[in-house]
C-alpha cells in the first residue's frame, strides 16, 4: 500500500488500448498531453505559509484527467500506478 | 461531464470557420494569439496563501477571449473543449 | 463591448501616422518601446494574497503611455484595441 | 551519528540487488526516477514565513519512496546513507 | 505633463557632454552602468501584498544616480526624459 | 575576527588529508559534493518577512557536513575558513 | 555626498596594492570573489512585505568583506566607491 505525501495523489492509469474514458477522446495540443485514470489514494494536502493544510481537491474513486508527463510511475503487483501532485490534475470526469 | 479543478475553466471553442465572435476580428501580435469561446464549466477557484478561495472571474455562458496556446484541449462527443486557467482569460465579450 | 478581466485594461491605440500624443515624441531604448493610447475599459483589478482587490491605477478616458510589445491586440468594427495589464502602463499623459 | 538540519531526512538506501521493497517494482518515467529506503533520522522541520516550524511528514523507521537523484549521499561504517529534503519523499510504503 | 504610475519616477537625464554631476565621475563595472539625472515627478508608490502603498524613496528635485540601461526614455518639447522604477535608483547625490 | 552577517556561518574546513570526520567517508553524487568542518562563528540569523529573526540552526563548535561548492573561502593566519549560508549546512555530526 | 537608497551601502574600497585588511589574505573559490572595504554610508534599509523597514546590518566605519562583482562602482574626488546591497556583504572584520 502506497501512502502519498503532501499534495500527492496515487492514480491507477488506463491501459494504452483504452484511449477513451467515459466516452472522451483526448486530443493533445503542443503544450500538455492529458491522460485519464482513477484515484486510489490521496495525501493529507499542501501546507500553506500560514500553517494550515489545504486538502487535495480529488477523492478516492474519482476518474481524473491529468498531464501525461506529470508525476512518478510505479509498478506494483503487475499494475501501473502514477503518483502526481494535486495541481497536475486538470479535471474530474463525472 | 468535465468538472475543472481549482481556477480552471472548460471552454467550448469556436470552429476555424467562425473567426469572429460578436463581430470581433482577432489580430494577433507576436506575443499572444487570442481566440474566443463559451464557458461551459468553472472550477471552485484558486486558493490564496491565507486559505481563502478566490472564485473564477467568469460565469457559465460567458463569451470569452483567451490566449490560443493556453490550456489543454479535449474532444468529447464530437465537440472540441479547452480546459484553461482563469488567469489566461483576457476579457469577456458582452 | 469588451470587459477586461483582473488588472487588464482595454486601450484604443493611436494610428501609425500620429506618432505624438500631447506633443510627446517617443524615443525607445533597447529595452522598452513605449506607445500611447486612450483607456476605454478597466477590469476590477488584481487580487492580493490577503484577498483584497487592488483597483487599476488608470481610469476610462486617460491618455496613457505603455510598452508597445505588451498585451493582446484585437480588431473590432474597424478599430484597433489593445488589452494589457495595468502594470504595463508606464505613465498617464496629463 | 548524523543529525539532519531543517526539513532534511537521513535515509538508509536499498542495495542495487534489492530492486523491490514490499513487492514494489519501480518503473521510471523520463522525469523522475524513484528509489526506496528506510528513514533513520529526521530534522526539526521547515520554518514557515510566519515563524512556525512544520514537522517533516515521515517518521524514523518509515519505508519511503523518493527521487533517486535527490539529496546528498554519505558513506558511514560501510553503509550508504542519503540526506534529502522532506519534499523529495514521494510516498510512504505501508 | 507625465504622471508616472506605481513606483515609477520621471527623470530629466543629463546631456552626454556633462558626464559629471556634483563632481562625480562615473566608472562602470561589468554589471551596472550608472547615470545621473534630476527627479521631475514621482508615482504614488508600490502596493505591498498587505494592501498598503509604499511611497517612492526620492522626491521631486533630487539629483539621483541610476542604472543607465533601466527604464523607458521619452522625448518631450526637445528634452529627454526617462521613466524608471524607484528600485533602479541607486543613490541620491546631496 | 570575522563576524558573519545574516544567516551566514564561519567554518574551519578540514585539510585534504583528513577526508573523514568522526569516521565518516564522504561519497558525492552528481548533484552535491559534501565536505566537513567546524563552526567558528554564526550570524544573527535570517530575517523572516514578518520581521522576526530566525536563529541559525548550528552552534559554535558543531562539526557539520556541507556542500563543498557553497560559500566564500577566506585565508587568515595560515588557516582556511569558509563563510556559508545556514541553509547550505546539510547535517550536524554528533 | 552619496546617500544610498533602500538596503544599499556605500563602500570605500581598498587599493589593488593592499590585498589584506586586518591581516586577512583572500582566497577566492569559483563562485564568489570577496573583497574588503570600509562602510561610508548606509541606506534606510529594506522594506518588508508587512511594511516594516529592516535596518542594514552594518554601520558607518565597519570594515567589511563583500563579493567583488557585486554593486555599482563610482569615482568621486579621485577615490573609488562602491554601492552595493546589504545582502552582498558577507562579514564584518573585527
Amino acid at each position: 500500500m502506497l501512502k502519498p505525501l503532501g499534495d500527492r495523489v496515487v492514480i491507477e492509469t488506463q491501459n494504452e488500448e483504452e484511449k477513451t474514458v467515459g466516452g472522451i477522446v483526448l486530443a493533445n495540443n503542443a503544450k500538455e498531453k492529458p491522460q485519464t485514470g482513477k484515484v486510489l489514494a490521496v495525501g493529507d494536502g499542501r501546507v500553506l505559509e500560514n500553517g494550515k493544510t489545504l486538502s487535495p481537491s480529488v477523492n478516492i474513486g474519482d476518474k481524473v484527467l491529468f498531464d501525461k508527463y506529470a508525476g512518478t510511475s510505479v509498478d506494483y503487483d503487475g499494475k501501473s500506478y502514477l503518483i502526481l501532485h494535486d495541481k497536475d490534475i486538470v479535471a474530474v470526469i463525472e
